[in-house]
C-alpha cells in the first residue's frame, strides 16, 4: 500500500517536473507552491505525529507553504542559490473534531510546531466529507418519504452542501446544511431546487442531526435548462467562426519552473489550494535605469463574500465565503484548450493535498497567454504641421494569466493582465448558474409579497446577492517602505478677479498616516489613489508610485451589526491598506467556517497602526451587487469587472516609448486540420 | 476647371462603391451618410444660392443627412425598397461673417430652407481657417521680434488655433487664440510651448486683431521628445511578439453599403464629419421569437469637453468642446493597417465636405474587426453530480467598430464592440500628447507656487484636466416607447423576530416620470439603471429592458455658474434621458464654438418633459479627471474607459445558450512573407 501511492507520486512528480519545470535555472524557488513530494512529505510527518492505530478520523484541510519570512525571500533573491532554500509547510488538520495547526520543516523532516485551534471557527471543507454528506439524505428515511410525498424521483435526487454561516448561536459542532435538487432529465441541478426541507449534518460525525420538513413547492421544470451542446434543440445559433492566433516565433514567454518572463515583466506564479493564483515578486524592467524594480511582492484573491439577499427560513444563512470555507483552489476547474484558453496558451498543473494528505494534480490549473485584443498601446497622428503627415502607432500586447474556479453553481474566471506600459489588470468574470429559489408562481403578476429575487421563469426566483472579491496585494513599489495618498481633487474658487475663470480644480495630496486614514468608499469624492514610495523620487522630484484605477464598485448594504456583515465586515470599505503582517492573509479570517468575525480585516485594522513609508499592503473589492435578470438563465453571460494598477511616476517616462513593434507579416499557405 | 473637379469625383465616387458597398442589396439607406456626390452637389446648390461673383468668402463648416423624420425610416425599414429615400442635406455654411443653414432636397436639387443664425457661437473651425490662421504670427513683425528676442529659431516655429470658449464677454467676431511652439529637432511641437505670448484671430478677417508679448519663460528641451521609431536611441524595447489572427472561413460579418450583419446582429454604420461614427438600427436576432428585435435607433459621441484647470491668462480659456468645435470626423486618422487595427480587420472609407464644400476622402476611416481576445462567452464545471464531470465552456468573441480622432494633441480611440450575448461596449481609449505649460522650474523642490499641473520633467507642466465624452443613445428596446427604471438598491431592516438575520437589500423600481428624475450623479447611490419598453413583456412578466453598466465616473468640479460649465452643463451629471427631439442632437449645442450655453442638453432639459412610455434618448458621459504623471511624457499610454449596455429581460433566456462552438482548428503548413 505504502508502495503504490509512492511509485503513484513519482510518476505525478516526473510528469510535473517535465510540464512545467523543463529548462529551470534553479533548483526550487522560495515561493514556489509545495511540490507532490513535498505535499506527500508533509501528510506523512502530520500523519506519524498521531497514534498510528488512530489516524482514520484525521482529515487535511489546508497544506500549503508556509511563507519565508519577507526579508529572507528578498536577500535570497538578491543572491538566489542552485541550493534549495529552507522549505516549510503549514497544514491545518481536524483529528478527533479537533483543528490542529502544523508548521513542518521539510528539509529536517521535523515539526517545528503543532498547535490545537481552540478559538471559534472551522478550516476549508473538504471535498470527501461533502461528497460523504450530500449521500446521507439518499438513505434518510425522512427524507425518501419527504421525496415520494412531493411525487419526484429519488434517483433523481442530487444535494449539495452549504456552509451555515454564524448568526450569535452557540454552537460547539462542525455543521453544514443541505439542499437537494431534482436533476430530471437535465444536469442543470442548481435551477431545481426541492424547497421546504432543512436538512443539518454533522461533518465530524458524519450524520443527520436535523431535520425539518416544513412545506411543498412545486420544483420547476428541467425543460430549457441542459446547456450541454449536445442536448440543444435547433435551430442553433449563432455560429462562432473558426479562429486561431498564430506566432511565427512561438510564445513570447519563458516560463522556468514558476518564474515567468515577458517583454519587460517578471513574476513568479505558484497555485494555493485555498486562494488559487498567487502572483509574486513581480517586477518590471527600466530602460533608463537598466535594471528591474519591484511593484508587487505578493497579490492574490484574500476573500470572496456573497450574501444572498433572502432572509426567510431556508435561504437567510447564505452568506458565503467561497475561498475560505470551500477553496478557491481545490475548486478549480481544468481548463479546457481552445475554449477557456486562446489556442496560443500555454497550461501549468497544479497540486494540493487531498482530505488524506495525498497530492491530488489538477491538470491545466493555470493557462498563461499573450493578449492579441486588437487595442493600441499608444498613437498618434500629427496633423499640426503644415505640409507633413505623421503617424505612429504600436498594437498592445499583454500577458494574461487565468484561474477559473467552481464553488458550486457559480464560475470565476480569475485574470491577471500584465502590460508593457507597466499596467496590471486584475479582472474577475462571473459565469455558471443562478442560485434560485422555487416558488408557486407562473407569472409575475402574482406576487404580491417580496420574493428577494427576480421572477426569471415558471417557478422559479433567481435571488438578489452579491459578490464581494478582497484582493490582497503585498505593493513594493520599488523597495518595501511605501505610503498611501489620497491625491484628492478640490474645487477652487477664485475671487480676485484676477481671471475670468471662476473656478478650476487641483490636487491637495494627503498620506494616510495610519490603517483608519486609508479606508475609502469610492464613488464619493474625487481622488487619485496612489501608492508611493515616498523614500525615492524621480529625477523631476515626484515620488515613485502607482496608481489604484478602480472599475465599477459596490459596497455591503447589510447593517453593521448583524452577523454575516460583523464576519464579511471587509466590504464596509473598497479599499483598505495595512501595515504587512505574515498572519494577516485572509480578508475573513483564516477560520472563516462559522466564523464569528473575530480575526479580519476589519478587526485586524482596527488598532489603527501606522502604515505611512513602512511594508504596505493594499487591500481592493471587487464588489457587484446581482440582480438577477432572464438572461442569466439557464446560464449566465460573463460579467466582468475589475481594476488596474497603473504607474504613476514610476518611471522617468514611458516605458513603451521605444517599445520594438512586430514585423508586419502576412500569412500564407496556412491549411486548417481537424 | 469644373470639368477637373468633377471628373476627380467621379474617380473618387467609383472608388467608394468599389470599397464598400460591393453587393449592395439596396440602392441606398434613408441613414446612409451623404455620397461624395450628394456633397457635390449640396455644395453646388449652396453656391448658386449666393450672388455668383462673391462667393469667394462661402465658406463649408458642416454638410451632413439632414436626417429623416424617424416615422418615416422605421416604415421605409419595415418595407424597404430599391427606390432611393427622399435625401435632403443640411449645411451651416459661413458667408460674409454671417451664418448661413440649408436645408437641401437631393433629389429635387432644391433649397427647402435657408436661414441666416443670428445666435450666439459661431460653426465647427474649418480647417483651411485654420491651416491659414496659424500662418499668420510668421509673417507678423512683433512675433518675429518676440521670437528673436527669446534666441529662438523662427524656421522651427509652428503654431496651433485654439478656440477661445466664452466668459461673460460681448464679442461679435468669430475669433481664435494661437499658441506656437519652437519645434527643434522633434515632431512633438505640444510639448515645447512658446509661453507669454497671447495672439488673437479674427477668423472671417483673417488677421491678428491682438498680440500681447507678456513674458519670457524657456521653452523646454526637445531631447527625448520625438515618439518616431526612427528617431529613438538604443537600447530600444521590449519587443513585441509577431503575432496574427487566422480565419479560414473569412471574417465572420458581411458589410453591405453601411450595413453590418455578424452574428445575431444587424446595424447601420455611417460617418459624420461632426461625431464621427455613428450607429443606427441596431437591432438582435432573438432565436424565440425567431425575428430581429431592436435595441439603438442611434448612438453617437454627443460632444467632447476638455476644460482644463489653469485659470492664468495664457491657459484660463481652454475649455475646449472637441467635437462641436473642432469636428470628431473632420480630425480623424486614417487607420494604419496591422497597428491600429488587427491584420483581420476590414476598412470603410469616409467623406466630408471640405471648406470649399468639395468631398474630401478620408481612407480607411473605421476599421471593422472580429475580435478574439481569449476571453469566455459562458462556462461550467459541473463537480457536484457524483461520478460525473460536465465542463461546457464557450470562446467569446465580439465584433469591434473603431474609428480614430486627432485633436491637435489628443487622439481619442472610439470603439463600438457588439456582443452575440446582446451587450455592446462602448469604450473611448485616450492616447497621443499632454497639453503643457513651460516654466522655469527644473525640480519640483523648488515649486512653492500653485502651477495646476504636475511636474512632469524640465520646464515643463502636465496640466491637470477632466475629459468628459457625452454619448447620445437613442435606445428603441423593441420599440420605440421606452421608460427610464432606477432599480434602487435599498437596504431593509428586520425586526419581527422571523430570521436570524437582521438586515438584506431588495429592488425598490422608480420609473422616471420627467426628465428632472433621470439625472444621475453615479456612485452616490446603488440601483441598476434600465431603460426598458413598458408596453412589452416576457413570459414570465418582466417588461423588456437593457441595463447601463457604467464604468468609472467623474463629474465636472467646476462652479455651477462659472462660464466654461454653463456651456458644458451636461458634466454635471452622468446620465440624463430626454424625450426624442431630432433637434437635440449635441449636448454643448449646435454652434458650441463662443456658445453662451443657451442651446445645451441641461437647458433642453429644464423644460422637465414627460419621458415616461415615451420615444427616449439616453445620455451618458464617460468622465475622466486627468492628473498628469511622468508616464505620459512624451506619448501617453492608452487609458481606456466606457460603459456597457446589457440585455435586462430583454431576452426570455440566455441568447447564447445554444451558440454554436467553432470547430477545434490546428493550424498547418503556415508560413510567413514580409
Amino acid at each position: 500500500m505504502a508502495m503504490a501511492s509512492t511509485s503513484k507520486l513519482f510518476f505525478i512528480f516526473v510528469l510535473f517536473i517535465f510540464r512545467i519545470d523543463p529548462n529551470s535555472s534553479y533548483e526550487q524557488h522560495p515561493l514556489d507552491p509545495l511540490s507532490p513530494e513535498e505535499l506527500d512529505l508533509t501528510r506523512t510527518i502530520v500523519k506519524d505525529s498521531f497514534p498510528s492505530s488512530n489516524t482514520t478520523t484525521l482529515t487535511f484541510h489546508y497544506v500549503g507553504l508556509d511563507e519565508p519570512d519577507k526579508s529572507f525571500v528578498r536577500s535570497w533573491l538578491a543572491k538566489p542559490t542552485k541550493t534549495p532554500p529552507p522549505r516549510r509547510a503549514l497544514a491545518i488538520t481536524r483529528f478527533n473534531k479537533q483543528t490542529h495547526e502544523f508548521i513542518i520543516d521539510l528539509a529536517n523532516r521535523s515539526i517545528i510546531s503543532k498547535n490545537v485551534y481552540a478559538g471559534y471557527g472551522y478550516p476549508t471543507l473538504g471535498s470527501d466529507e461533502q461528497t460523504e454528506a450530500i449521500q446521507l439524505p439518499l438513505k434518510y428515511e425522512p427524507f425518501i418519504e419527504s421525496i415520494r410525498n412531493r411525487g419526484l424521483n429519488l434517483s433523481a435526487i442530487v444535494c449539495s452542501a452549504f456552509t451555515v454561516g454564524w448568526f450569535g448561536e452557540i454552537r460547539n459542532r462542525r455543521v453544514i446544511k443541505l439542499q437537494c435538487f431534482h436533476m430530471n432529465n437535465t444536469v442543470n441541478l442548481y435551477l431545481l431546487p426541492v424547497e421546504g426541507i432543512k436538512i443539518v449534518v454533522d461533518l465530524d460525525e458524519m450524520k443527520i442531526i436535523e431535520y425539518i420538513d416544513r412545506e411543498k413547492v412545486p420544483v420547476p421544470k428541467s425543460e430549457g435548462t441542459d446547456y450541454r451542446l449536445s442536448k440543444q434543440k435547433p435551430p442553433l445559433g449563432p455560429r462562432i467562426n473558426q479562429a486561431a492566433t498564430i506566432q511565427p516565433d512561438g510564445p513570447g514567454f519563458q516560463i522556468d519552473g514558476h518564474i515567468i518572463r515577458w517583454m519587460n515583466w517578471v513574476f513568479h506564479l505558484s497555485f494555493d489550494s485555498r486562494v488559487g493564483p498567487v502572483i509574486s515578486v513581480a517586477t518590471i524592467y527600466d530602460p533608463e535605469k537598466q535594471k528591474h524594480r519591484s511593484v508587487l511582492y505578493r497579490g492574490h484573491i484574500s476573500e470572496l463574500f456573497v450574501p444572498y439577499q433572502d432572509p426567510t427560513e431556508e435561504y437567510y444563512f447564505k452568506t458565503f465565503f467561497d475561498s475560505g470555507e470551500f477553496g478557491f483552489g481545490q475548486n478549480t476547474a481544468s481548463l479546457v484548450p481552445l475554449v477557456d484558453c486562446p489556442n496560443n496558451a500555454v497550461f501549468m498543473d497544479g497540486y494540493y493535498a487531498g482530505p488524506n494528505g495525498q497530492p491530488v494534480k489538477v491538470p491545466n490549473v493555470f493557462c498563461i497567454f499573450e493578449r492579441h485584443a486588437g487595442d493600441i498601446m499608444w498613437r498618434h497622428t500629427e496633423l499640426g504641421i503644415p505640409d507633413e503627415l505623421i503617424t505612429e502607432t504600436r498594437p498592445e500586447v499583454s500577458l494574461v494569466v487565468r484561474m477559473v474556479t467552481v464553488i458550486s453553481n457559480y464560475d470565476h474566471i480569475l485574470d491577471w493582465e500584465f502590460k508593457p506600459s507597466g499596467s496590471i489588470n486584475i479582472q474577475v468574470g462571473l459565469s455558471g448558474i443562478l442560485e434560485v429559489k422555487a416558488t408557486k408562481y407562473t407569472h409575475s403578476d402574482q406576487i404580491k409579497e417580496e420574493v428577494y429575487g427576480t421572477f426569471i421563469t415558471d417557478n422559479t426566483i433567481g435571488l438578489h446577492h452579491d459578490h464581494f472579491l478582497s484582493y490582497r496585494l503585498d505593493v513594493d513599489i520599488d523597495g518595501v517602505e511605501n505610503s498611501f495618498i489620497k491625491h484628492n481633487l478640490v474645487a477652487k474658487t477664485v475671487t480676485d478677479n484676477t481671471t475670468p475663470r471662476k473656478s478650476y480644480w487641483t490636487v491637495v495630496s494627503e498620506t494616510a498616516k495610519t490603517e483608519s486614514e486609508a479606508k475609502i468608499r469610492l464613488g464619493l469624492e474625487p481622488a487619485e489613489l496612489v501608492i508611493a514610495n515616498p523614500n525615492k523620487k524621480t529625477k523631476s522630484g515626484n515620488s515613485y508610485g502607482y496608481r489604484l484605477i478602480p472599475g465599477a464598485t459596490a459596497r455591503s448594504l447589510l447593517l453593521e451589526d448583524d452577523y454575516p456583515q460583523i464576519r464579511g465586515a471587509f466590504t464596509k470599505y473598497n479599499v483598505w491598506v495595512t501595515p504587512y503582517n505574515k498572519s494577516e492573509k485572509w480578508a475573513g479570517g483564516r477560520y472563516v467556517d462559522q466564523s464569528h468575525g473575530q480575526d479580519t480585516l476589519a478587526v485586524w485594522s482596527r488598532r489603527n497602526r501606522e502604515i505611512d513609508n513602512k511594508d504596505i499592503v493594499l487591500w481592493y473589492m471587487i464588489g457587484i451587487h446581482h440582480v438577477p435578470c432572464q438572461e442569466d438563465f439557464p446560464l449566465m453571460p460573463t460579467l466582468s469587472s475589475g481594476f488596474e494598477l497603473r504607474p504613476f511616476n514610476f518611471f522617468e517616462r514611458s516605458p513603451v516609448l521605444k517599445v520594438i513593434p512586430p514585423k508586419p507579416i502576412t500569412w500564407a499557405n496556412c491549411s486548417a486540420s481537424l
